[in-house]
């Protein structure tokens, strides 16, 4: 796909992702000049073709189609996005595999473990780029943690510990919308929150070896809702009555990894004063890290032997050599959750440059799965479940 | 100049302010849908032809041309955004009023009070739109803040303390770049930071009596650059040498406000480890507010009569309620300084298609400038200077 | 025992708690002026009488005894205060039950549940009173926590969440001192650092109903060192030589609540940078709550309801109606470590003089001890252990 | 006065400094085990006898004497500790100096510079040791600053900026306590809250060159009470009238210092939501310091040149070497206002035993009582004032 100057992308999903995704390929040629330039060809996914027109208008497409089957067979798209609910994303990264597109895949990869499997096989098999959207790994206090840990400045690790803070769900007459359908997303806090908590454990920590996870339903029931809310789903629901949540709420775990490291994980919707409270900490021979999504252009950073001096340092990682900063603005100006896009696609561009599988790739987002199928087996089970290798 | 349902933007400007205000004219109609969408037509404002071309193509413009004056003639251009250094803010606004186009100049207004107060008077009396970009009120939670004092939440206002603190000019081999040439800019810390300062002081407290203020050189020399900077200028400047600074590198005060509150602030770029600390507090008879820009998500807001339970509330101000906040991303994904220029943006087609004056308007930018003409005049004669009438 | 103007106090123990013991008696008239007074009658403990007589001289005792034995038979002792390592506490404790004394016992109770059984029915069928020394209960910020929790103002609790961090055997050279010594202490970072943690649970959220547990020992050998480390023991090991750690260095635990809500425990000495960082929160459905040692004068507060102004409050509980503050400094004035030993002896004297059990008792001590085998055994079994009913 | 293995002490002041100070003397000696040992001799202060024998018992005092006249007389009385209002030091420590006594006496030193003046001639031509009590030099965290300040880690200093905020009189009702009277304090905020500000000015920065200060007071009556409030004063004021008020509510300047830096400072009582927001930060070439009296273990640290690692490291200054804490509790376990007297008492035994001024001497209160004087005159000339050399 890499040999020409640009990239014609093709963005499945017209809801929160396709706003978000379109702002990524909307800012990332002026901002990055990447060594491909994406186009910003076409977009599709919603059940209506007036929704896919009026996605397209707003946020920058030249163009839709209200199939997204359909767009997959057009020879002017290079690279699929798909920023669609968790059940749709088997099948359509495998369509695109066979059609021979690049992908980005939103997380997480895939309703079940196998799902997963088979679409890396796949793209692997069929040598295509495919990213998979663990998009916090692009935050520049991300990148400059896991230089960090490279440089050997962690040293051993010993504990890890992590959790995903959101409160939107707490009342009770919060409708059983479809991000706590079990069709439509698989999970409830563990699919949507925890995923992005387990990437940042690999790609900082590394395997993990085993787990003893816990999920809870606080809210057993909730008011049905007649719309099925963007999924392309025929809803067969009545408004009015309540529904049985199938989903979590909540999901927590302790785990050992495999360099025999510790640790903890907890997600969940019911904590209340949390918005976006994605926090990680790692405690080694010789430092610290911790980071916040909420205050995410900080890294706290702890060096060991500094005498009386010692103490976190509150990094504001916004140098010009911070890894992820350098197009962005001069020091001290903090960049938000949108930029995070820009830096993910400029990511996928370069990688289709240079001929590379991106970061996070597919086998990433397959790692991931493995875990999440360790937690549900181990809540289920109430037995420590090993991590399969992936 | 709203009669329409699009708004043809020229820019002047291809440095720093010109790739972030094309960041804001790129977002602003799929983020916020307004009333009338920008367009982003034509850009210019560099001395060379080549770099006026790469910046039209890089930053997402229609077309450039090689001299503002030749954009400002062109019919098919309605709004004017000034991104220059401060010496040529004069002399644009005014042809840009007297070709009838609505302008948004970046602050400060103007080197002298004069020229803000003559700028003005031209805008108002030609009845065009004319915003001073003080970008930084569009942040949500300063938005937020001025909605807490309207609703008189904070009372009587005892105090204001401010400070805008930067470290990136202590080497004394730093050189003396256009930001710190006197004939460019003006002042240094002073109208580039302070300025800032004291829009939020007029904004959230209303108009200042009078100053006491200190202006400091702490490096009375620096290495001499041969190039413009961009500013346009031709350089008569020899590398190699050393060059007399004449800006300040820090700027001090003590105020009294017109409603007998009194207040401090403080702009320096010898401030080691702060990047962009622009910090202010405010003190009321009912409660406080503080807001830092590096911390811009957030406000922290104290209300006093809760007893034991009170303290400084940290409001991550990402509230779907929360002014300027509403066409954003769910609670607790952050905002960062670029989304500011989309805010701003937004503000400013809003007033075109309302038929009023933005936000801050350029007699915001006069009130400003008489601030920093006073600052400036205390500061040589060591007397209290009262701030005249604007 | 409380029949009397005053109590007259044996302390046993001249090491670290002895110290902060005695710290606490020479305070806790003249700051609180209880309705029995401290006397600080005699001191003992180590196998030196030279020990024993320079801590009765340094920490202000009017006497001491060589063997502590001795001491409980004297009729001048009413209240008999156990600062001993772990494993002493057993023993000493039934002595003073059997000599009619009451007693403050530092905490873990005990080794075992059965011995924790033991001494909790001991000294309640002996009618005398008897404290378990959970110090950080006495902090203000704590007792506010739990009037705010009583007052409903977090209604049903959701999560619970807890570390203990410190970093001081981080160093595998360090050696196997007493704290690290399986015989005399029982535990490692679980009685010393997660007990702790346990005791808040219990007082913030309430009975726990099962645990998961994790222990784990990263450096399996250590120095060993020839003293006994004021423990009272013959020491039998060889310095120059290494020994066997058998205790852990880390515990993490997943748990259920007996009331629904769900919880994690984390107690480690190997989490570089943090000092004494015991911190905890939890989720309510109305409102959340925050602590942390290292800022123990500081409550966090979220108040679900408060629109676009809710956030995290963060009380200085340094009010003149804060429960713990009442006899302490203007508010803001802050207190510290040693201030909780003041505040713990306070709740001492005034459940003697109003004849009832103190606030943590020794059935809270047992309730802890519960849940600290219950871990042991879960971690042993790598399954789901329930905590018995105490 | 040195010759001896112990120092008799005689303290004036029964209220919140004879508290506050008994409290450090009743702990030095088992804390910090001074070379030469404090007794609690006697006390004395206030107009009533059962006032005086009532705090010798509370607080542990030996003896109490009715008049503080005669306890200077006593030849058992080593050292004279003065915690009264500021209009009785003067009398107080010519006194004590006349008698040959050692002083602590607390700040401001006088109600002006002149009776300062005389206060530290008279002290230092007899030759004794005389201390003035700016306690809050006496926290680790200040004495790390100092010595990284003079390990040259902060190089030239370029800012000193300081706040005292408090929010405690704000109420218009709230009445006119002996603190808001001019007769017995000279000044309400300065010398209250600013003098403690420029004692720490002094120590970290140098000597201050000259000042432009504002004076304001918000509240101009306030409600009269009957009592004298233990000033030792009969009052002749009647209660339901409204009294003038004379001091100030909030005190401001910018000030230059000697070498060059050049500093704000700003001091106040309407300052919701701050209780004791005494906060400091200096700025120089090669880093930053930061210290909160609210936090006052710990201290910000920022040390340029560590590239994108670099940031404010938030030291817990609670090491076994950190200046301060030597005798203090294991890292971590913090302490409060209370200890900041232990500490400084040490520092005063330390001085009587080592033969030599304490720090701060009674030299440092003058220094200070010379920039409290300089802010005064400025603040009613609205000139620029000079600080005379001290």
């Amino acid at each position: 796909m890499a040999h020409k100057d640009v990239v014609n992308v093709g963005m499945i999903g017209c809801g929160f992702m396709g706003k978000t995704h379109s702002f990524g390929y909307r800012n990332v040629n002026p901002i990055w000049d990447p060594p491909v330039k994406a186009v910003m060809k076409c977009i599709t996914g919603s059940r209506s073709r007036e929704t896919c027109q009026a996605a397209a208008q707003s946020y920058g497409w030249q163009d839709y189609e209200a199939d997204w089957q359909d767009m997959l067979q057009r020879d002017d798209i290079d690279l699929v996005d798909i920023g669609t609910p968790n059940f749709l994303h088997h099948e359509q990264a495998l369509a695109a595999v066979e059609a021979g597109k690049d992908i980005l895949c939103e997380k997480p990869l895939a309703m079940t473990l196998a799902e997963a499997r088979q679409m890396t096989q796949a793209a692997e098999e069929a040598g295509v780029k495919a990213m998979c959207g663990f998009t916090y790994r692009q935050a520049p206090a991300v990148r400059l943690a896991r230089q960090i840990i490279e440089a050997g400045e962690v040293g051993e690790v010993y504990h890890w510990r992590a959790v995903y803070l959101q409160d939107w769900i707490i009342d009770p007459e919060f409708p059983l919308v479809w991000r706590l359908d079990a069709d439509t997303c698989g999970s409830g806090s563990l699919g949507d929150l925890a995923a992005h908590l387990i990437d940042m454990a690999l790609l900082l920590v590394g395997d993990i070896a085993e787990v003893s996870a816990v999920l809870e339903t606080f809210v057993k029931e909730r008011p049905l809702v007649a719309a099925g809310g963007g999924t392309g789903l025929v809803d067969k629901r009545a408004a009015g009555q309540k529904g049985q949540v199938k989903v979590d709420d909540a999901a927590l775990c302790c785990c050992r990894f495999a360099n025999g490291a510790v640790g903890t994980f907890e997600a969940t919707r019911f904590a209340q004063g949390h918005k976006n409270g994605h926090r990680w900490e790692i405690n080694g021979s010789k430092g610290s890290l911790a980071w916040s999504l909420e205050d995410m252009n900080y890294l706290e950073f702890y060096k060991a032997g500094e005498g009386n001096r010692q103490g976190f340092r509150k990094i504001l990682a916004t140098e010009g050599d911070t890894p992820g900063w350098e197009a962005w603005w001069p020091a001290g100006h903090i960049i938000g959750y949108g930029e995070l896009f820009i830096n993910e696609i400029y990511e996928m561009l370069c990688a289709i440059a240079e001929d590379r599988q991106p970061a996070p790739s597919f086998r990433d987002g397959l790692k991931c799965q493995a875990v999440l199928d360790a937690f549900t087996q181990s809540a289920r089970s109430k037995q420590w479940v090993p991590v399969p290798p992936c």
